[in-house]
């Protein structure tokens, strides 16, 4: 047999230690699939005290994590610190350019400097595996860089936040506000005493645009998104959506248009009837359009120690499998170099189906007015909902469904409409998606 | 750049077509993404003259598909013949003998010689890849050969065979026979003029015995698999599953049980709340539990030309990365010597809830006799329906939904409501499946 593989595993938090945990409660089995064995040999973290109810037997411990990284006495490091920058970033190039191969599940890190460090590893005939940093557990990675070769993708969307996604399925399910649900999210763990970085999409940002280089070949640019969150999504949303037929999900949504790839996160509306409308609670799911293929739908857990373990025990085995002479596949799936500049597609230019809905006082005209501004700006309606407000008598309710038309001729539009003076509320609009 | 990766294709039916078409029109993203070229040096089928819309430039020509297979002048041997033996099995053999690697689609070879391949191909340091044999474009054996490193799996089941869910789907959707949905399903080229092969669930217990070997390490198994088929499926069980909160759906399931494997294809309910109830058509989707990851689902095209060459191709492109020296990981997930003997779980210890249609005389004391029987097997059941047939005034239809039970306790309570001679129709009893 093999040399075992020698594994250093930087940040011991709630994933470290289940890596740690896991590669000893699955040695045997491991060892058996990738016929030598996986062993960590060295770890640092932050508090060399603390119990984390794990056995670091014969491990070398480092302060630094830098050290370990190019220590000689590891084949692989596991870098498991998070953080965009700092000691995350210092250890994973000084490993890859020693000559070590490289796991991370660090999304912010890929995202802001992931070409670098790729163009790092493949100058180092190194592989940089990143399973964990997107949708945790489900090997969105491995299919799109390895399964999906010579498909060209043309839509790549999917529900990357497990805290929203929770959100929005409370809100559904118990009639209760958003701000109900985030309480019991945070209550739950499922949400950060500042949620800003999940709710507002920042998170779900962030993988996006891991995606979206894999999907179009292009360079990583997630501060080219565009950008919206869930916290002004109300139970009189939810509720239309589900008269229409709709249900509504934080999507992050890549695809490719004339005008160049449009990058976007926001709350949409998808069919009731489509798969990924079933995925509730804090499951994942990714979406995968492509040429030769049509779509791929793959759910399953986003987060969780055990789930993102499991993400990062995958990639250390297809490197445990690999062998000294073994040529990588690229990291981003084309070699760094030849990635393309990202173009961006302005968001404006974003052709698709719209939900809108206006709360109008009740007085004569008003919807003659809406209609107008639709018609001017060549906005055809699927359909035209208009209730009273049983609470506030002087009220109306108007909720549209466009056809296919732009975000452009949406935004002038609502603009106009609300300069005719009639809303007593500010518009909601909430894009809808295509979903199989 | 590396030498070509050097292909003989034999089998130039609609798959093998669109993977010569495809290698051609993605050659360079290919060479790109694999740091070589994949280029289609030979070919064989059956009939030289016909035009398949492709060309074969400077292919190489033989009749003879084993002397292409063992062929010096090519390094990999692509098998789209079908069927599982003859000369399907000779050049899969004889390739892995040569030292050749082999990607293949076909799932009757790999279900009935699967493991005596892998062993061969073990033994002589080469790859045999398989994706397209189960789920078509879905990428379900990377997933499980690799992603899935140092999980243990559960439950594997899904949909497999796209007749069935086809017909199952407009059965549903149209409210028509299972007989009127085959015909359309025949008229559309879903369905083989023989349907047997499908609508019986042959064709899904060979992909399905595949996966069973990937998920629980043992030989495969496709003769011991319970089998059920959807012929006997009526408007009358799909419009109870509706207001039952299910969906009817031909399921292929492997999961461990302290009695061995149980392997079992069968119409089942899934709730309709559940991803898998809402995948629709001729689309695939399996479901994997393991014991770190909790659940993932992976739906796609589970068939078609170009779905299945593009498995085809993520195969190519696996090995067109790998290099002389690399180390294979096993072909089942373990090494072929050391899967463990397939241990038939008997299916009368099946344990699960059940769905009971019995067509009764309507008359005094039916009713107390049915629910003694349940009694008798200590069945508890969780709901129950009766209502009258408009149509036979006389008769009525009781519904049961069991709590779990066994099959062996259904079987004997059915037994016995049959011998009380209340009913006036064949029993109708159909499994229910947990699924999230």
């Amino acid at each position: 047999m093999a040399d075992a593989l020698r594994i250093g595993i930087a940040g011991l938090g709630t994933v470290g230690a289940s890596v740690v945990r896991m590669l000893g409660d699955k040695g045997a089995e491991l060892t058996r699939q990738c016929g030598r064995e996986i062993a960590p040999v060295a770890v640092s973290a932050r508090d060399r005290a603390r119990d984390r109810g794990i056995d670091l037997g014969n491990t070398q411990w480092f302060d630094d994590p830098v050290e370990l990284a190019s220590s000689a006495e590891i084949d692989v490091y596991v870098e498991l610190i998070g953080g965009e920058d700092g000691p995350a970033f210092e250890s994973v190039r000084a490993a890859l350019e020693a000559g070590r191969h490289v796991v991370t599940a660090n999304k912010a890190l890929l995202s802001k400097r992931g070409v670098e460090l790729a163009a790092i590893a493949e100058r180092n005939g190194v592989l940089l595996n990143y399973e964990a940093a997107v949708a945790g557990g489900i090997p969105v990675i491995k299919t799109m860089r390895e399964a999906l070769a010579g498909n060209q993708v043309t839509r790549v969307f999917g529900i990357l936040n497990g805290t929203c996604n929770y959100i929005l399925t409370r809100m559904e399910a118990e009639g209760l506000s958003f701000e109900e649900c985030l309480r019991e999210a945070q209550r739950l763990g499922y949400a950060e005493a500042d949620p800003t970085f999940d709710i507002e999409g920042h998170d779900t940002a962030h993988k996006l645009s891991i995606l979206t280089s894999l999907a179009f070949g292009c360079r990583i640019s997630a501060d080219d998104i565009y950008l919206e969150g869930i916290s002004n999504i109300s139970q009189a949303d939810i509720r239309a959506a589900g008269e229409l037929g709709y249900r509504i999900k934080l999507l992050g949504v890549a695809q490719k248009s004339e005008n160049g790839i449009e990058q976007r996160v926001h709350p949409t509306m998808v069919p009731t009837s489509s798969v990924i409308a079933q995925v509730h609670g804090v499951t994942n799911a990714v979406a995968i359009e492509t040429d030769m293929l049509g779509e791929l739908l793959l759910s399953g857990p986003g987060a969780g120690g055990n789930a993102t373990a499991s993400a990062v025990i995958g990639d250390l085995a297809d490197i445990a499998k690999s062998r000294p002479g073994f040529q990588h596949g690229p990291v981003f799936g084309r070699p760094a170099k030849e990635l393309a500049p990202y173009r961006r597609a302005a968001m404006r230019s974003h052709a698709g189906g719209y939900f809108i809905r206006l709360t109008v006082q009740d007085r004569l005209g008003v919807f003659a007015a809406i209609a107008r501004r639709m018609a001017d700006n060549a906005i055809s309606l699927e359909s035209i909902v208009q209730h009273g407000d049983v609470t506030q008598a002087e009220q109306k309710t108007v909720i549209l469904v466009t056809h296919e038309t732009t975000e452009a001729a949406v935004r002038k539009a609502v603009d106009g409409i609300t300069k005719d003076g009639h809303l007593v509320d500010k518009p909601q609009v909430i894009r809808i998606e295509r979903a199989a």
